[in-house]
Parts: structure tokens; C-alpha cells; sequence
């Protein structure tokens, strides 16, 4: 297994990247987001355990959208408040997929070539939004403030995602612990079927849906979501 | 007046760009889209003639999605139906604002210093996939399949948009023809409104939302978005 963070490799982290051979502490640096993404999408609706909570059909296809490019953050940078908006913002812990060359129209069996790796994902909403025009839900710019595309510490590569667990610690109290093995889609599903609808690149990341336990920070709040095998993505919330 | 697509100029186009005094004629080569765009919004019920045909309340902000970046096309490209989709694929011309710089968080008044210019938009969708799920409205994959994100030919600068029209002529058979001046929202309140929620960055593209005259295209079609002062985006439709 291979952390990767964007920091002392030359060349094509997904082509033949060499390592400079320097070494340095990772208390002396700051992290970025572990890719330069594209594009971003994220699920909605994809963990058995939340749609039966909230009383919604499991969906025939993956449902989703995009988080703006202007939203990514990584492992330490700190998520802002939208000075535009007061109501309550969310922090939903999450699995990340990072693709890791072009992918188009590939099939389930095919897409775990085209896996990079996974990542931690905190797909922060300011979650009044969504519903507030009645006649066009705006999950993008629910989802797309600037800092709310949270991503990383790394990308580890050579796991199994089935066995991965994801959880959500604020201010040192658990608020989500559920298993990834809970999926409607899982990563290899959700890979081919988005590669009939569109190219992804190396880099594209998809957040794969959140489960139960999802919940609203307070400026001033720790929010880390850790799963075992990739690291813990820790960020503060501020005004 | 300046029209800009990119071929021919050393340096970047956001910056100071050079000419590099090569001639070419415009027959000679395939333009590309005209920015490399890092994100492309799109707005939904942005038109009041639309809105009353439609019977669709008058937003009162903005409404949009985000097109995948993997959709973009420039003049001349042929735009494919997607092999896993059947049903009604739609054009809807419009006018595109193209950002100049980074942009966050500016006034009306202030909007239009970083707007670089505008080009012509042929928002193609997948009508059908948008309300089939009914708990979650499609518009990401109705509106990002590869070559659905169409604009050009150029990025035209020195236009005051509010003079403009937008007519689009599918098979030599003029299907809409609509002045920006009945738009809801104009560019620069868009971009105020929309740098409040995110950062725009050079290259950027927001497609204004389409009014009347909306129609489907069938394989072997060609589709053409002119707006005087820009110019013609024409591209061909097929399987």
C-alpha cells in the first residue's frame, strides 16, 4: 500500500513519478488536496443504512452532481463559513474514489483498473440550500462554496474497499462509523456506470455518498474523518 | 472588437499575449473551444418569455448546475449522442460570459472588470434523464455528456451584452431568436451573485440559460448558435 500526497515527486503522479529523494517532516508541511482534480462528483443516496433512515427508495442508478473546483481543500486547511449564507452547514463523511487514467464507457469488471487509489472525503453542504427553491434543487451550490470539497490526507493505493470502515469525529465525539460494504454502488459500479455518461481523467475524484449521522459544526469545531488504510483528513470549521 | 480562439498566440490569453505573427487561414485549422475552461455553470429559468411559456415562477436568484468539464466542444466539432441514452437529445442556444481573473465575492458594478467577454453556448442535453429519477433531478448527467458543453467559435470582448441577440437555426430552419435584454439575471448580477457562493477563475464560462424555441436534434442534424458581434457556433449533431 502507497500514500500518495502532492509533495517531493517529480513527473506524473499517475505516470512514472520518481521520488527527489528529499525527506521532510510532515509537521513542515501543508498538505494540499492530494490531487489537482478535475472535476469532482458526489453521490447522494447510496448507503443502504441512511436511505432506509430516511424513508427513501433505493435508486435504480447512482444519482449525482458536481462540487466546484474552486471548493478543494485538503487534510489541515480550514473549512469557512460562507459570509453569504447563516444557516446550518454539514459535515458528511465519506469514501473518495481517485481516478487514475481516462475512463470511458468501461464495464464493472474493467473499471478497477482505472482506480487510483481511495481517499477521505468530508463533503461539506450548507445543506438549507438544497431545498429552498421549490422548483430546482441546488445541490451544487449547496455543495460548491469554496473550502466545502474537502479531500484527502492521501491517496492510498492496493486496498480493498469493501473492508474499509468510514468515521467522523467532531470535537472528539463519534458521529458516523458505518462500513463501506453498506453501498447501493460500489466503487467499480459507480466508475463504469458515470464512464457511459462522461470521460473521467486522471485525478477525477468521486465521493461516494455518505451514510446515518451526518450533522451540522459550529465555528470553532474539529471535524476528522478517518478511515483506517488511508489516514484522517482533519480540518477546523471558522468563520 | 477583438474575437479570440485559441491558436496562435504565445503566453496566456488572461495575461498579456503576444501574437506571434504567423497568418493562418481559418479554413486550415480546427478550432478548439476557446478557453480551457476549469469549470462551465449553466442556469436554469434565467428568461422571462421562457419562464411565462413554461409557467415557471420569476427566480429569485439564480439557478444553476455544473456541466463536466469533459463536455466541452468547440465550432466545428460534431456532437455524438451517447451510446447508453435514447431518448430526446435537446439544443438550447445561448449567450456564454467568459470570466477574465479570479473573482470572489464582487459587486454588480464591480462584475464587469472581470468579465473577459462572450461567446455563444449550445447547452445540449439529454432532456429525459433530468426528471426520470423522481426524488433527484439529473441535471449534472443530463447536461455533461462528452461534447454536450458546446461554445465558440470565439470569445469576442468590447460587447455590451444587453444589445444582443441569440438566434439559433437547426438544419437552416431558424428555431430561436431571442434578445439577452429579456434575461432575468444579466451577467453582471450572475457574476456577483455567483462569486459570492464560489471563486470564478480566467477561463471560467457561465451559460446565461436558454429562452423560447427549445427543440430536439436528430443524428445528422446541424445545429447552429449565432449571436451578431461573436459570431457562429455550428457544429454537426450525429450518432
Amino acid at each position: 500500500m502507497t500514500h500518495w500526497i502532492r509533495f517531493r515527486h517529480a513527473g506524473d503522479m499517475f505516470g512514472s513519478p520518481t521520488a527527489t529523494g528529499k525527506t521532510l517532516s510532515l509537521s513542515d508541511v501543508t498538505p494540499l488536496a492530494p490531487t489537482a482534480a478535475g472535476k469532482m462528483l458526489a453521490l447522494w443516496n447510496n448507503f443502504h443504512a441512511l436511505a432506509e433512515k430516511l424513508g427513501q427508495e433505493i435508486p435504480p442508478e447512482p444519482l449525482y452532481f458536481i462540487k466546484a473546483n474552486g471548493s478543494y481543500l485538503g487534510t489541515g486547511g480550514i473549512i469557512r463559513k460562507p459570509p453569504s449564507y447563516d444557516g446550518k452547514v454539514v459535515f458528511e463523511g465519506e469514501l473518495g474514489i481517485v481516478i487514475g487514467r481516462e475512463c470511458r464507457a468501461v464495464s464493472p469488471a474493467q473499471a478497477a483498473d482505472y482506480i487510483f487509489g481511495y481517499t477521505c472525503i468530508n463533503d461539506v453542504t450548507a445543506v438549507e440550500i438544497i431545498g429552498r427553491d421549490a422548483t430546482f434543487a441546488q445541490w451544487t451550490r449547496a455543495k460548491s462554496f469554496d473550502t466545502f470539497g474537502v479531500f484527502g490526507p492521501v491517496v492510498a493505493t492496493g486496498l480493498d474497499p469493501s473492508t474499509l470502515c468510514v468515521r467522523t469525529v467532531l470535537n472528539d465525539q463519534e458521529r458516523q462509523n458505518y462500513p463501506v460494504s453498506d453501498m447501493i454502488f460500489e466503487p467499480v459500479k459507480i466508475v463504469s456506470i458515470v464512464s457511459q455518461d462522461m470521460t473521467l481523467d486522471a485525478g477525477d475524484v468521486i465521493c461516494c455518498g455518505t451514510s446515518v449521522g451526518v450533522g451540522s459544526m459550529k465555528p470553532g469545531s474539529t471535524i476528522e474523518v478517518t478511515i483506517d488504510g488511508i489516514g484522517t483528513l482533519s480540518n477546523r470549521y471558522e468563520n
